[in-house]
């Protein structure tokens, strides 16, 4: 195990996934409704053009624009108002120079028409007649058809994590069943001589497994499926048994006990299971340090560390990249810190990087971003932190006041 | 329906708040593996001291913190090893003055023990004795008993989305099944003559539904359970009689098409619903401003405009909001906007808070945020955008290079 050196956290992150055997993602068809959130699996077209008519955006009478240019206050146009457009309903008329149709909002341009004429800059005069004060362009409060999404169109990209109006595209391009990827299989097994259920008493000496179901908690968050595979006692033989059945998922967690014995059955077993093997033994990062990066068959098996808060700065750096990659989701573009002050200094380390949870207060008008006390290993910390804020390996620190940008949690 | 002023967008959100009728959340249990993103529907307690034992946070040697004072390199103390605590057993030993016990990270301190060295510290002398070469304080490297969460402390506050730690804090505290509250069910009717179902073809002068699935798409990632109730023609009666079959649900939504007749049958039936009745007829924001706010028995009812691009800005304003708080859930105290400069100049009316759809894009280092350029009712333009920025009511536009908050969709 010692031939592994500890390594930093991008090279770490690089390695997994050049190991990483891609699969096509498994595809699956759900309901329009259910689809938000979900990655899409192929690339949709649309089906018709969006919309299918041309179409006015207001209130108003469709025209013929050339009958308008010029019109004023002072000169207005005169039409002949030859009938009104009803919604859903294809008119009737050909719009003949000197005519106008009345048309509501969405309505259906006649043939001829090529604009529409607010209400507002109308007056109806008696006899069937409009006075058109304003001109308009060829085009204007118009969509013409297919001017949103033109038949035969992609409309989404295969790997688009679905927004609401994402879902609205959908439904515009006609599609009810939606292909998206099936949530990968995350397998997840907490190790420990000490940990039992959370449903049950510890006794003295013992702790409930709080890894588990935070790992699983966090899989779901993502778009995984959480497997979970309950609690391993720190035997060699058994772990390996348990291991070897998790490879049938996709990605597997361990997560370890922190003492040195558990650490070192978790990577023997993780060693023991095939080729290429541990990747990485320790990865220069704080909380976090004592994690190790394995592909087995292709597939990510990560040893975790068994504190909470390790586990969990860990799978953020790891686990969660590998789910959105077996999801084949497109990376997320922009990450959504949140701009604060470090309230105080703090140092850290050159070569690794440190993951300070924080509250965020608000003084005088600006977040500041408060290191929360207490010991790093503790679940109450963990609970009472608003986010993160990361110091990069090469800082040795920060300087209070400094700008920071905090991941909220 | 003309006595209703067009209201600003706070003072609207604020009479919404102010006439619902708060009902305290249907409770539902759910398994702790699928309580992440819930909202808790009660304050818990833990039934224990996490942990419920004192621990080592290292691997190395419990010892009585006195037997250590004053010593070092040149000067270390001898203790006398006299077991080994293993992991989840109950150590056997009390520990005497000059005495030490082996013991692992998350292991159990032995009686008369009150810090842990570090194993770094140490040298292992024949005849079962050691050297420590570094004093320990009282307490160090140990988290005691209930330092964690102490028994009968609340762990977690009712109104608490739960995060994937939060979840591990459920676990620490022994509870497998977590009272959650009901997603409040949220009526989704759509009205227009000339709208149809997604999985229809849309004839000329027809139009897909694009309103009903991205609003449930919406309501279902903000917590809430959308109950989409179809798509009803513009006629009075029809739209009054499914209306007020709606108002079963906790919170209703009327996505109406944006032609003036259209918009003032769905006032009317909105109006003909009940008291207090409409609150507002019209809200100062583009796009969105044809967004009509009433409660009938206190229940949020909600006329919200035809076009995609404002149905959605009217729904983040307004029932994004109201869901929340149907949940019972404490407000979010710090958005997700991310840091940006505007591309350039646009205009904006005062007294109108402006959304403006945009692209991010880095230049040397930036991010700057791209107004999406097509027309705003374009379904195409949603989707291309990666959020939008607000231009509150009191500015009149932004300048070229300004600093703004891009909130992410």
């Amino acid at each position: 195990m010692e031939f592994f050196q500890v390594k930093g956290v991008t090279e770490a992150q690089e390695e997994l996934l050049f190991h990483l055997v891609e699969r096509t993602p498994r595809v699956e068809k759900v309901k329009l409704d259910v689809a938000v959130g979900r990655v899409l699996a192929q690339d949709i077209y649309a089906d018709q053009d969006v919309p299918n008519f041309s179409r006015s955006t207001v209130d108003g009478y469709a025209v013929r624009a050339a009958d308008t240019f010029g019109a004023g206050e002072g000169l207005p146009a005169y039409l002949e108002v030859v009938g009104e457009v009803h919604m859903g309903c294809w008119p009737e008329w050909t719009l003949h120079p000197g005519t106008a149709v009345k048309i509501p909002t969405g309505g259906m341009l006649p043939e001829g028409a090529d604009a529409v004429v607010m209400v507002e800059y109308t007056e109806v005069l008696e006899g069937g007649t409009i006075e058109v004060t304003r001109p308009v362009a060829p085009g204007e409060n118009v969509i013409r058809r297919g001017e949103d999404i033109a038949a035969g169109q992609r409309v989404l990209e295969q790997g688009k994590t679905l927004r609401p109006h994402d879902v609205g595209a959908l439904a515009a391009a006609g599609k009810e069943e939606i292909p998206v990827a099936v949530p990968p299989r995350v397998a997840i097994l907490s190790t420990g001589d000490e940990v039992v259920p959370p449903g049950t008493r510890a006794e003295v000496g013992q702790v409930r497994d709080i890894n588990g179901p935070a790992l699983a908690a966090a899989v779901r968050e993502d778009g995984g499926n959480p497997v979970l595979l309950g609690i391993v006692p720190d035997r060699y033989e058994e772990l390996l048994g348990r291991a070897k059945k998790a490879l049938e998922n996709d990605l597997i967690l361990i997560s370890g006990g922190s003492s040195v014995g558990t650490r070192d059955v978790t990577a023997g077993v993780i060693e023991a299971l095939g080729p290429p093997g541990i990747l990485a033994h320790g990865v220069s990062v704080r909380p976090g340090k004592p994690t190790i990066l394995a592909v087995v068959q292709g597939k990510p098996v990560l040893g975790l560390p068994g504190h909470p808060a390790s586990a969990l700065v860990a799978y953020g750096l790891f686990v969660r990249p590998l789910i959105r990659r077996l999801l084949g989701a497109e990376p997320e573009t922009f990450s959504r810190p949140v701009a604060a002050r470090i309230s105080r200094n703090i140092a850290s380390a050159a070569g690794r990087e440190d993951h300070i949870r924080v509250v965020l207060k608000e003084r005088n008008g600006e977040l500041w971003a408060e290191p929360v006390l207490g010991k790093s290993g503790l679940i109450s910390t963990l609970v009472k932190a608003d986010g993160t804020v990361v110091i990069p390996a090469a800082r040795e620190g920060l300087t209070e006041g400094e700008a920071v940008k905090v991941q909220l949690c």
